[in-house]
């Protein structure tokens, strides 16, 4: 079965959008995404684990959503969007769930306030279970015959895509769920292990390139299309900046240096007294420590530097002489030189230069679904490569993820550059 | 046993308090105390009856706090102040709770800030459970032998009315909990069923009268000493106003005169856009409708006017040309005619005119507890009587509750008084 | 002529209102009245001697209002009130001046903004001038013939103690614009020299005492009906409490003995991380200075206390082992043992522990100026005395001065009492 | 004489920045300078000609200054930059003046808060005039002999350029000012005379590109260094978008249609309630009238639109079905096609999609002065062109303003531009 490019769209938060998604073209087979759906349902559930109902409750702060939450909304989608594609007689689980778990789409009617979804008690964890493992079969049965149309086939990728996008918002906002409890509460010993490797810098010849996502796999819309850019000769650091760079950083006065901010982050860091990144503190032996998802630990210095804003980001980078890569620097670099750099994927999120704007030609789609096309492109920077807790699979050389320049509590670090 | 009158201070909320308490006698035999322990204990975990550990984890505004949050924190209370009084060599159930579930004692040590205790998700519902029945057993193990100290018998007099002011506080902060849920669960379908009785004046002669609670039998200690108070003469409602004379209030554009409001209440108000009381809404019938104990009801106009804060009642007093009595007046008239009023206690509390301020020769204790004497007498104002969710037996003629004039999730209604 | 009990009301400031007024009656004869209103007139133009345009401009909080608009808003009370009652046919000097210039009174239509009364530039201080000047002489005018009813007599005795009112406020507030200033300019070296005498505990029996206005002069309806009131024997401090107990507080740790603050100043104090009194300052020197009418200066220990609100007065009180008086105790005093206590009037406004509550019998008044009657009367502390920057001759022992109670900028101190 | 490439930089504002400057490069002779020294300096004080010394002194906004600061800063900049290259021995003139007028320069010392400029009414406006005289006088004294060092010819030119920024700034400034008096006095009749001609499309066919300042005259070191650019086919509106425009597309429902927004921009409007463009508000006549220098008027639909926020131009050009060029696609055009082109100068400044980021090889500078360099390029965009309010000869073609998304106050409108 083709995926046809097109049609449809989505933002996994309204808030603080992580990212638009667009079906542009896909190779694969009926089969592989009624397994690959099957996949990523036992996923979610699997990342609720050793978690209470409590737990999957609370809402930690309005950016960030309860777990429960993310097991509902992620099921709404399905019920939503690719339900009445494949049956025109399915009837909804439970139409109350349509206000309480639509996030963002106007035309899918109103919804309940995003920074109220911790007070939603009801339906409980159990009662979210049930309505996940009824859509789940739903989506399964109907879908058992091997047979369905090129716009259902479209869903199904991009449902497949956005769940793994709450995946890891579930895991961010999980931590920091579990931060609020002065007794810092372990999620998984496992999960949060991240060692760099040694970085120099790595010479690159810019020029003419071309940037943007082209070909036959999924990708979301705001990956392309894709179009030339001109880069000057630069370098970039094969490897991650570290806690050991952090520590260095606050200990040669990085946080009271008015010279190395931006003047909107010195206002920020100034105004809260910030001295050290989100979730590390002071230990009583005098060292720093941090809050992980295995609880809180001792930083390590060889460890990779993480839940820095745009703002550390780029003081760090000032402090080191060097600067953030582009977003176009990076993807480049990305696909001519990945033997040579280390930690592009599945550690943290590295900070760009490049604010979030539509690609030359961008194009916003018709449609109901495609009614916020484009509309979170204002003040955010764009974020490459994935994280710790981005979904195995989910990860894209043209991949532009974005946040606003002070959310924390994301798994992000950078990676510097310079000018050659 | 005699509980002598002295030491020991409590305030149940720290942001909100309601109010202070200080054990000045009983004439209470031992086993009694030891019978009522059992019962306001199993009496708390009764109202939980139906509800989910997701209903109990949540803080619905700074001024509630979680249902879990009450039952942990009244077992603090007894294991802090009680047990040690019993048994010199018990043991914390867990040494974390301390932090966790302290109210506002300083001399206590540090404790988790008031508007997180909704982020608390460990322990759980469960674990909480444990944690009371483990207390309640030890506290009945060393009462069982029938012997204990006087200060022993004070806490324990105490720590019952103690635990019977967050009984009324959990049933309130659930009933707010419950209503951030936009389809309105219902809690307890037989609990607010609150029918006025028809009002005429009751008139009262004043002169020198004594105010304050005198006695054998257990009070706080803002209720004395007891006093002279000279009134004038007066006339008092011996019902209480209806719903149905918050609907003539409406209809008569009472939300939009600023004439009958105090100043800081219109501007209160007018700042709003408020049109109602808390918890009404116009249904789509065009009538009212409130959000009750069992869910949405149609507002009923003969039951009892609640949920007003203080500014409602007094413009609503204004509106009737009548106003609010003093608590002098209150009290005055509930001692001496008694049988010509209604509604004097177990539908709502009722505001008076009268601020929150000590008694004439009220001393502040001596003593760690005594830490906080008086020091909740500022801006609240007095309401008198006791509501649908106070605990039986907990009421009393000279009983002060108090709360900031803008309070409006508790069972607050009023009482008219006149000038005779 | 007599004035007769009734009729207008006013309220001097809109968000923190110092004083209702109503004429209850005056002995005064026209001619006197005539006298006075020119001296009043030329006191309040007197008070802006050494101010540039831009002094008189600028509103330092929403609390204060620019000196400019203390002269415009007596001069439209004039306008507003008298002159049409002197002569119908009187034509405003400029209709936009009646939006500007009314404070809050909403039956003489909609105002401008309270908090943005600094934004007005225009009219200019000189143009506000030439409007007193020729309100002033219209008055004057109209008076000369030595002929006018009882209701303009009201209006004229209203008028001259409103106009003192704003002399009071427009010197408070000038303090507060000059301090805005780094460099902290003069005002009038004479005008805060305040020096305590020793204080010692004068003794009153109480007993069923008599409290509030009556006879023949001038006051405020606030300050009545007369009515009697039990008071226990007390004692009350013959002076005021100075700087140098201050300073004690201070070196003692006052401001971080929680024990010592009502809960709701101990938040405020704690959350603002205050150590010493508004206008207070830690010098080069090590010493305490302050901001003072005449610039900064040494705190002199021997001065009386000024610039404490409410809970820094309790504060105090609690730290000497004493407590403030009510209103009663201190009007009683005053009546009963005038020559044993010192500081009465002119020093400082002295904090009661008396909210500010209606009378009992006081009654609203009817008619369009009354609309206001007894709105401010919630959550705020009546002060008694009077102050350095009050106006000659508008003291008296009734008087009842009332202020919320973090309220810091006008010239509040104490005066101790205790329980016999 | 040459002004080298270097050195210094400058921020207009601190919290809304304007423009940093550096100087590249000029070919102007010292006399030339002279002159346009004595000319800036009248100039600005021509601007405050009709204005009281009342006017000069307010702050309406924390992103406004009062132009009593204008006038003093920009004195401050020659005194503390220019005077002490000139002669070393220069005496400031009132040493307080560096704290009360040093914008945001930490290098110069600590400095009065931006929000509290308003506060400050001594120095007077008189002061300030003497001050400014006095400085002007000795600069020109020191002039005079027509030989100075590269560095103090850079600092000329440098603080010509800067004293110009202000001169925009303190137009726009006192628009708002005087916009807080309800009754909207007009500043200057002749000021805001803009009418829009016809628009059509321009195509232009992009390619390699060269963007940024390169050549002899002066510019801000932001403007370069030159670099290539890559732009697809295009077309750009050869004129501005008029009132006629916004007005249908506020009776299109614009202000409505979430659909045309940025999500950021929805619920900052939504949030408001804004119904149309700051300044704007519907006439008892039913037509729309805005506030301008020369007071209300009613809006002229030929007019240029002004006022527009980034959101509001955004939505404009969505609806249009159009979008805003990025600020390479402007300059390629005002370079290529000048002569197809209106209004790319002195009507308002224009929108691009382009954030503020720094150009390639874009360097920070050494020294006390460029210690702020690049600090400002974070969360804002850039605009482009000159607009009414702009000094005669202050603009160029590759000049770069720069503002938040959702200021307001400046002359800002837009060009459309769509894929060719």
């Amino acid at each position: 079965m083709q995926v046809a490019t097109d049609l449809i769209w989505e933002k996994v938060t309204m808030q603080t959008p992580t990212t638009q998604v667009k079906i542009h073209q896909t190779d694969e087979s009926g089969p592989g995404l009624t397994d690959r759906f099957s996949q990523v349902r036992r996923h979610t559930e699997r990342l609720i684990h050793g978690l209470s109902p409590e737990d999957c409750q609370i809402q930690s702060m309005p950016d960030a959503s309860p777990a429960k939450w993310h097991l509902a909304h992620t099921t709404w989608f399905w019920e939503t969007f690719l339900l009445p594609e494949l049956d025109p007689d399915y009837q909804p689980f439970d139409p109350q769930y349509n206000f309480l778990f639509n996030s963002y789409y106007e035309a899918v009617g109103p919804r309940h306030a995003r920074p109220q979804r911790g007070m939603i008690t009801r339906p409980s964890l159990n009662d979210v279970l049930q309505y996940r493992a009824h859509v789940t079969n739903a989506v399964l049965e109907r879908l058992s015959g091997g047979q369905w149309s090129d716009r259902a086939g479209d869903i199904l990728a991009l449902g497949i895509a956005h769940e793994e996008q709450h995946q890891e918002l579930l895991v961010t906002d999980i931590k920091h769920a579990l931060f609020q409890n002065p007794f810092g509460p372990a999620y998984d010993p496992a999960k949060e292990d991240l060692v760099a490797e040694a970085s120099e810098w790595v010479s690159l010849d810019g020029g003419l390139v071309d940037i943007g996502h082209e070909g036959q796999g999924f990708a979301f819309d705001n990956e392309g299309p894709q179009h030339k850019c001109w880069l000057e000769p630069y370098q970039i650091a094969s490897g991650l900046v570290t806690n050991g760079d952090v520590i260095d950083f606050i200990r040669d006065g990085g946080y009271r240096a008015a010279s190395l901010w931006l003047s909107e982050g010195w206002g920020r860091i100034s105004g809260e007294g910030r001295q050290a990144p989100f979730y590390w503190h002071r230990g009583e032996d005098g060292d720093w420590h941090h809050f992980t998802l295995a609880g809180f630990q001792k930083v390590n210095p060889k460890g990779v530097a993480r839940h820095l804003d745009f703002f550390e980001a780029s003081a760090i980078a000032e402090w080191k002489s060097a600067r953030l890569p582009t977003e176009f620097e990076w993807e480049h670099a990305a696909r001519h030189a990945p033997d040579r750099l280390s930690g592009l994927f599945g550690a943290v999120w590295q900070w760009t230069r490049s604010d979030y704007a539509p690609y030359p030609r961008y194009q916003p789609q018709p449609g109901a679904i495609g009614e916020y096309n484009g509309k979170f492109m204002s003040n955010q920077y764009v974020l490459r490569g994935s994280s710790v807790a981005t979904s195995p699979g989910h990860e894209r050389l043209s991949y532009r993820n974005f946040f606003p320049s002070h959310a924390q509590w994301q798994f992000t670090g950078l990676r510097l550059a310079q000018d050659a």
